[in-house]
């Protein structure tokens, strides 16, 4: 028998066409398996040696390290790139955290995207080499090589009586048209901008930009309430109505920049018009103000962590909540919050962060607003709070607090994972409460664990149970989730079913199954 | 580029031979792909067309009837072949049911396979075309063509006073080496004998048989009580210890020549050495004894059927129940079960029977049995019932009462089954029992039907939720019993979620899975 072509009849239904040669039969790839049994595959030579790269699962688990610490890294955090994500607008000038366009066009302070940038900032930090930092002008010994654009501006350093430090004094038109105060830097690695400024008047700072392809742009950061915009070469971010205000700002310029050529282009085509940052060529300043401090430097995640953090404390509610404002659809006309609705997951992420700036810092307002936002867990969801009740006996934080619950796995565990840094730095009370949250938590979690393995991968939800509908099986970035957070919880709690289920679920992305009967 | 061999690299772990052509890479499917998703596939050349079937699930659905009676079909039960499996060791010739060797190699009654045997009998009866009756002798009008093996014995037509028919007595020497009393039948189609027979003395009934390859056999039914024994060309089967007693027998030749000849050879053998019946030869009786109504027909459906429902009246104890007794181990040391556990299953499927068995007969010994198989649904599996809670709160009757509880879906809906059955048929207070029993089921499988949905297929039962351990996917002729119970149930009870999710099953018989998020 030679080599030839011949039919599949795939389960009576259709026909495909494979090869035969001798006694077995070849059955096409990318025609078809890939897409029948979700199959990742490609075609690789790169080595010289030609093969077809199959792959059950595109995702990647990270083990956690062998101890965990409420001050320490957040799971695998550090891989995450929160403001890199297609649905993070930008990096409010304001308040330094991301905006959020999950769910709304208009955009919205998301508190668990805002945790998660926090954590993956600070998990950078703790896993990353330091940061080189090139200080561009600390207003000591003497001043640098700025150039003024006429006989009217100037710039001098000045002793500040508050700060007990030395500082630059600039004077200038606060016209955008004005070349300004400015400083060349020609800087073509390290592009995360810092600064202490304040204006007197109305004013901006500047940062020139070179591209690969020799096109400059420049960034403004203006006292504007406008978040971001974009007219031809020129990126406007607003520091928000915040003159005679001293201002701590740290932007990572090639974010800035690439998140203000997305108003106009979508990610294929500044790739192929090659837009990114090759080189931050000049500093300017404009108005009449103070400055000290410029840096700039590889990261600054320290900046972003505080930032962060910051924002949880001023934005949380008498409730003890961070209230989501947009309208979610978990499944339309059945499961719906309305704007205002709270986030077991926010609140936990949030918990990690702000134990995280408490144990840094010192500073008990972290703590603090960390403990108020445990209230949220021991009111239901149908009274505006985070919790379900599974078969009126398990206590479970809902991600998504609808009526009927939904049972999101991951959510979830996040907030036991709050709780649990909650209640390893809290003492008396508070730290009962939290561990009362988490252990009621953890027995739901040991009891509902196996509903969500479904014998090739796991469920996002329990919707099928509480709704009768088809199962929302987890794509597989959401099932090494569940797997990363198992590994993290075998890591505080010795429990087997966490190890045990976690190699099962990690056998699942080799195409392992449970067996049958 | 040209067909050639090249290396599929599987998950990063090992590499199997494919072909490249083009663009496209074909892989094995009888070397790789046929085990790798456990797909069924043959090469078939049957029409002069060359193709390979590709099967994603080897079972069939059986769509119910329009219309469900309690008198009438069970489920698809007319496709069941009972005795023919291999785990049946023989149709007892005491009391005409299967003994079964599941679990023990030492047989044992086990009631639920006694009644699927009647339940299948019964809707093959009410499906399948009338059946041939051949009379071999009924005793009336003028006397067969017997042959005397001597001059002592004899045979002559006889007026039965207690039975107002006529008979045959027949006197010869009870030995088995005695040529005995024989009537000559070559009958080639029919092979169930039926007769009434009483003996004053020892004595036995023997059928003479021939093979395709012209081998004799002999099946002796004798009066002991040893079940089935092989000797040479010799069957022998124990009608018990029953001298005096008028015994209405009917023996499917067939089945009893295999079983006979299954305790040499195995399946394979007995094929390769075409060990059937191809001819009933002889029929022979020997002792002293009373004779009437000696058939041989296609099938004999009834009295299978009222074997069954007459076991299973003689056999209930003062618990209603059916005790099993062979020790069932679910799960080694975990799920276990000693002998005389009773079965929710057992209970349910002996209803279903004996509900048809008093719809038919109008003999209420039929439906008080029935009736007084509900009482152990209301006993806890830890106190020796059939009762499980799920979360404290679900009531589920258990197929296999284990402590933890296991949650057999399937043998759970078959106990439902019972009680509509039962419900449907009954009045007063035992129809409010069954009513109660049969409501308060289908609310616990409404809120848990969806916990055996798999996104691909269906869980067998929930030991992965109450153990914590991998779950137990049920195999596609287990999913098709699912699915041929939710389609059943949809025709009792209109709830949408029998429907939907009957239609769900079935396309994952296909490939089809549950979206993923
Ligand atoms: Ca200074
Ligand atoms: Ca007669």
């Amino acid at each position: 028998i030679k080599y030839h072509e011949l039919d599949c009849v795939i389960n009576g239904e259709y026909s495909i066409k494979c090869r035969r040669d001798g006694n077995e039969v070849f059955i096409p790839f990318f025609g078809f398996i890939q897409k029948y049994f979700e199959i990742y595959g490609k075609l690789s030579t790169e080595d010289g040696y030609e093969r077809l790269e199959w792959e059950h699962s595109y995702s990647t688990v990270h083990r956690p390290r062998e101890k965990y610490s409420p001050a320490g890294v957040f799971m695998s955090f550090e891989y995450y790139n929160v403001e890199e994500r297609d649905r993070v607008r930008c990096i409010s000038a304001m308040e330094g955290v991301p905006l959020s366009t999950q769910w709304t066009q208009n955009g919205h302070y998301y508190p668990i995207q805002i945790s998660q940038f926090g954590l993956s900032h600070l998990s950078k930090y703790l896993t990353q080499p330091e940061a080189e930092v090139v200080t561009l002008e600390d207003g000591e010994d003497e001043l640098e090589s700025w150039i003024l654009p006429d006989k009217r501006s100037q710039i001098e350093l000045r002793k500040d009586p508050d700060l007990s430090t030395t500082l630059v004094e600039f004077t200038t038109s606060d016209s955008l048209k004005n070349p300004g105060i400015s400083l060349p830097v020609d800087e073509k690695e390290d592009f995360v901008l810092s600064a202490d400024i304040k204006f007197a008047t109305d004013g901006s700072i500047t940062v020139t930009i070179d591209t690969p392809g020799l096109q400059l742009f420049y960034i403004h950061y203006v006292l504007s309430s406008r978040l971001i915009f974009l007219d031809g070469h020129d990126i406007y971010y607003g520091l928000g109505d915040r003159r005679g205000q001293w201002m701590h700002i740290t932007r990572d310029i090639a974010i800035d920049f690439d998140k203000g050529l997305a108003l106009k282009y979508n990610k294929s085509k500044r790739t192929k018009m090659k837009l990114k940052v090759s080189r931050i060529k000049v500093v300017i300043v404009r108005g009449h103000g103070w400055l000290d401090n410029l840096t700039l430097s590889t990261t600054a995640h320290l900046d972003h962590f505080y930032n962060a953090a910051n924002w949880l404390v001023l934005h949380q509610n008498d409730r003890g909540g961070w209230p989501i404002s947009v309208q979610r659809k978990l499944i339309p006309k059945v499961l719906e919050l309305e704007p205002g609705w709270y986030s077991a997951m926010a609140q936990g992420q949030a918990m990690s962060l702000l134990v995280r700036a408490y144990l840094r810092s010192h500073n008990t307002k972290y703590i603090q607003a960390a403990v108020d936002a445990m209230k949220l867990f021991e009111i239901p969801s149908m009274q505006g709070g985070v919790l379900a009740k599974y078969a009126d006996r398990y206590d479970w934080y809902e991600e998504y607090p609808t009526t009927p619950s939904s049972f999101v796995l991951n959510g979830f565990i996040y907030s036991l994972f709050g709780l649990y840094d909650l209640k390893e730095v809290t003492s008396g009370e508070e730290s009962k409460m939290a561990e009362r949250l988490y252990n009621k938590g953890i027995e739901s979690l040991k009891h509902m664990l196996l509903m969500f393995d479904n014998g090739s991968g796991t469920f996002y939800d329990l919707r099928h149970i509480t709704l009768g509908i088809a199962p929302n099986r987890a794509r597989w970035d959401y099932h090494t989730t569940h797997i990363n957070q198992l590994l993290q919880l075998s890591v505080m709690d010795d429990s087997e079913i966490f190890k045990v289920t976690a190699q099962r679920w990690m056998d699942y992305m080799k195409g392992k199954r449970a067996k049958h009967n």
